[in-house]
């Protein structure tokens, strides 16, 4: 389902029938053209108003392929990753094709797109964008997208905060299962990233004649975005080692202080039956197994000392 | 509030008030304004005499953004994050914001702004600034502004290099929790220092009418700074998880020096019980049963094995 | 086995017979020799007819060399590496040898090149490179090779991503083993990528009469691609590293577990045997042994004491 | 106190009283100024000839700052650290103040500086740079500064190297404790380094007016040195943190040996009770108790049993 | 000893009598002078005519210095290191000095340069390189020197990555000292390639009247090989600093495995004991005491019990 925006020369921007479209790219004024979940027909329209190559009509159709930027005459072709987050922390790339023409730009998606169509500020810098050719209204989409990735990070970062709290005292399998999901939701990530700070690089560097002089520093801007991200992810990967680390180290001591505190019990009871051990012995002459209270006596000797140790032991914190 | 300083062509800079800025907006110098805690009144003076946009004053009254860098027609807007340190080591971010103009710069807070406000030379050096003009007064701001992390870092450095050495030999759970607080300091130092790279980074590269030729060569020094606060802060990350694995690690090995201790006292006490077993067992032809001194001996025999073994442990450091 | 590729200026690309090169090389169009498996008389063929040094034809009959770029007077001399994957992933560098010359190219080939020569588009992308001239045509090329690394790369961190999963349960030593194996396949893949990196630097930088000025962009790109390449490789083996370690924290919780459960029973049978012990004492004076029922009552005090033990060992998660 | 070192357009360079000061900064040629332990009467010479900003004599007066570069109207104002090892492996940082004006250097120092006054070809180097102009003075010795890092470095990384071997098989606390001052002197190196490497990058890019163009790549120089310092820091960061995981392992390790070989002793001397218990039943129809060698055969068992297991554990390298 | 290698304007190139210098220093075509062991009069010749400073000359004298490049008036000095490769995987550096002049290059050396004077191809390069003048000679020489770490680098890889397989079946200290070995010589290759990097990033950097500038490229090749081989060091670290944990961690699991099978023992002896121990309490009235078969019973009891828990704990591979 195509909508078109388009913004005259002298006038506000306005909604246009798709039917105006042949007769719009030939004037000088930008045209933004969103195609939600593209129809055989709507393709048929790309093909033949836009002068599609039919491999980027394939590149729309097939989805999840991996960010990249595509140089044909007539245009420039991007396959851009935005992120979706459940609510059970799993992040997955969405795909969103962009197609920069002299004057128009098209973009290709499937449904809603996080971070860009439920972004309040959507509209308004798309109009803003209108005014100052294709070329940065191709910019301002990615950098909507771009900055979308930031409250998922910061999210992350956060939880996974809470969590390394949580690991440090309990030892539950799930919170381990948890900071596995992170682990690959941070790869999911950084695998959105990474090619497209490729394909901004090569947009900010190659002398297009899509991308106006004055507006490739802008493009410059979104690729730091990206090395910043990936920064962070590097970031975020050292912490989620350092808490599997950690965690791992910590189960490895409970279990530690409970040994000790099963050998301090077995230390103590092994003493006892030395002493039953000696009182067990068959020799003739042994005075204590006459005594009339001889029995009591090591019960006592038992007790007194099984007591010194326990205390002891509690006061090494052996126990 | 606000306070608005001056300094006419030739003359001392003064503070002027605030009814005399529209005139002053149309000479050539530079003008400096700053706004602690605006209220209602104030944000109307912006939007009528300096022309800011109201998405500019939104940012400007929504606090604790993350930093950033937003060009407008007619001034560049800018949020800076202060560092503030109270006296549990908790570090937070204290949101700044700037917006400069042709000649003049606005800077709006809330309270005082740790590092800034309360720096002796800040005075000084405003004045000095204000011969410069509006955009070195702005580099001045933020270059005291970033000098203030390292002393903040370098405390941090040091507290974390006492914390070690006691976590060498103490294993209170106080001492881990603090050294979790760090991490999560540094995390937030980070988040702050991040961004702003990016934010001088764009101000260095970008051909700004608001920014001299030949100042955009300071804004790249405070992104240097930038730089080298983020290898400090990468130092430090690389230092806490190696303070927690050795903490970690001592931990683990004193359990496994008490363990040891247990088990050489239940082995010499296993000996022990051994003999008394044999004295215990009942074959009629036993000698030793039927002597006189047969208990004293046995008894002997269990306390020089008993001591033996205590002494042969003491020297192996077993005990 | 020579095929000749040839784009007459006003026509469609077709194959032309091994003769007509010498004359073909005359003329200003591009032309692509493919060379499978090089005989004694095919290289006689490149001697004679494309002035290749003996070095160079020495470099392409000796396989499995390190990837370079040498540049001779008439022509570039690159060694560039496919990855071959076998079902054991295993993965092993295939060697293809490409030598520019002003108008032509030449690619020397043992078998079929794996990501190339088994690539749907390689024969329509080779024809679309026939247009753009020589150098673009090897761009074409390397651009293919170096893109066939991404999924091998993906799916070894899919793979790894399953094995780290299996890791943190099982302790089999044949899961360790393919974490060797797979280490050792990243470090094969980072002996082919890095020299490879050097090789597109010096392409892209290096004022060479053989690459088109505006195609030097291109170069950089795979450059680019392959820098990608090196840091996916580098968090592969950092993810790599961390599986070990957590399978080695693993196996060494498991062993203290069954250690944990080991000394919590052989702590109930010390108790036991205590409590035997003083019943086995001699004392003339025990009243207990002249009960009818010592004898029950004292094994009933053993098991009511184990299962006591026992019931809260197993609340303690002891056992 | 000072010493001046002045070479004329002909001459030899000799040293000059202080007198003829305002006379030769008159001149063209280069001027040396050292001045040890300012007094306040130097302090005042240096504000009324060489018009230094009171800002600028109290950074001289004040030690240990940060090193920094700043420039003023007249001047440029550095605080450089050069680095005194004591004997005991601490590494402290030495405030070196450089001054450079249009045809004069101030070098302000407290005493001998490590590196640079007890370094054989000072005098000399300073004799060529005094032909180049005050700016080459300047790089000469913060060259001989930086250099003096790499043989402190040298000799820290050997010195580790000893230890680590050391600490393979030793586990005394004091190498451990030696170990953490390497890791803080490593520190204070770091602090040193960092912002120096600022100060020559800014030296670099800025276009100062008292630094000849053609000088500039000196600088550069002496940056890229403190690039590689940095780096070698970072290696030996890693090998300090790796020989303190290795120490903190094989204590670990040496501990669990002790662990082994009690209880393997116990595990002898537990079997050894086992039979003494079996002959310490009281069945009535025990025929080995009557036995007159009965007494000596469980004796042997008990002995047979203990010499085999000691035998199979020392095999086994239990014990 | 002196060979000296010409090539005339037009000729093939030759060896001349060390006579013929002085004249041939006068021409324009480049000389290459190699110096084996310099003794008392070969200094002298280069002194008296090629002018060589006394701080250069003491430079030739003095070996195993840092890597580095010194500019002169009349020529430029480097020394750079060769790396030798003992039978015992010690890798120790062999310096190279170079002395590049107007249009004759010095190479003095004290013997035998591994990885050069064994190099096939030295010759052929050599004589090519001559025609390209005495720079492209420099270029020639430090090629092959730094192509020569290469196999080095890649020889050790594999030996470490044959270690690492034995390092986890095997635990004998020997390979651990293998691995320190490594260590060590990696360590000797970083401090040998780090100056170096220096060395011809200025090469490449300075505007040198001794350089061609179409071929400072050249040189800037050879950073790039520098820059390559520091990250496959910086990655052999790794392996290397991985290798040895894990290493650690098999000690550590092995020394688990065999507490294990001692404890698991041990507790079966307890079950025995405790058995023995309640057939020799006191009671009077224990019927199986009575029993014929009561002793067998019990021994039946005993053995019954240790198989039993011999087989479970075999089953559980606890033994």
């Amino acid at each position: 389902m195509f909508t078109v925006r388009h913004r005259p020369a002298h006038g506000e921007p306005e909604n246009v029938p798709l039917e105006e479209v042949p007769r719009l790219l030939q004037s000088e004024c930008a045209l933004f053209l969103d195609l939600d979940t593209p129809g055989e027909e709507d393709l048929e329209f790309l093909r033949n108003h836009l002068h599609l190559h039919h491999l980027t009509l394939e590149d729309i159709v097939k989805q999840n392929q991996r960010p990249k930027l595509e140089g044909y005459e007539t245009y420039v072709y991007l396959a851009i990753h935005a992120l979706a987050r459940n609510d059970d922390w799993q992040i997955e790339p969405v795909e969103v094709d962009l197609v920069l023409g002299k004057n128009w730009l098209l973009m290709c998606r499937y449904g809603a797109v996080p971070g860009l169509t439920n972004n309040d500020s959507f509209g308004e810098r798309l109009d803003i964008g209108l005014t100052q050719g294709a070329d940065f209204l191709l910019y301002t989409i990615v950098d909507i997208i771009v900055d979308s990735y930031f409250p998922i990070i910061d999210s992350m970062e956060e939880e996974i905060d809470n969590l390394e709290d949580r690991l440090l005292t309990n030892t539950s399998l799930q919170d381990m299962n948890r900071l596995l999901d992170f682990k690959r939701s941070a790869i999911h990530v950084r695998r959105a990233v990474g090619p497209q700070r490729e394909v901004f690089n090569q947009l900010a560097r190659h002398d297009s004649s899509f991308v106006r002089r004055d507006h490739v520093v802008y493009f410059r801007d979104v690729y730091d975005h990206l090395i910043h991200i990936s920064e962070e992810l590097d970031g975020l990967r050292d912490i989620l080692s350092g808490a599997m680390e950690v965690h791992l180290s910590v189960i490895s001591n409970q279990l530690n202080v409970t040994m000790k505190r099963l050998t301090a019990w077995g230390t103590i009871f092994v003493i006892v039956t030395a002493i039953a051990g000696i009182y067990g012995m068959n020799f003739e002459h042994m005075p204590e197994l006459k005594w009339l209270y001889g029995y009591p006596f090591a019960l006592g000797l038992m007790a007194a000392v099984s007591a010194g140790l326990y205390l002891y032991f509690k006061k090494k914190d052996y126990l």
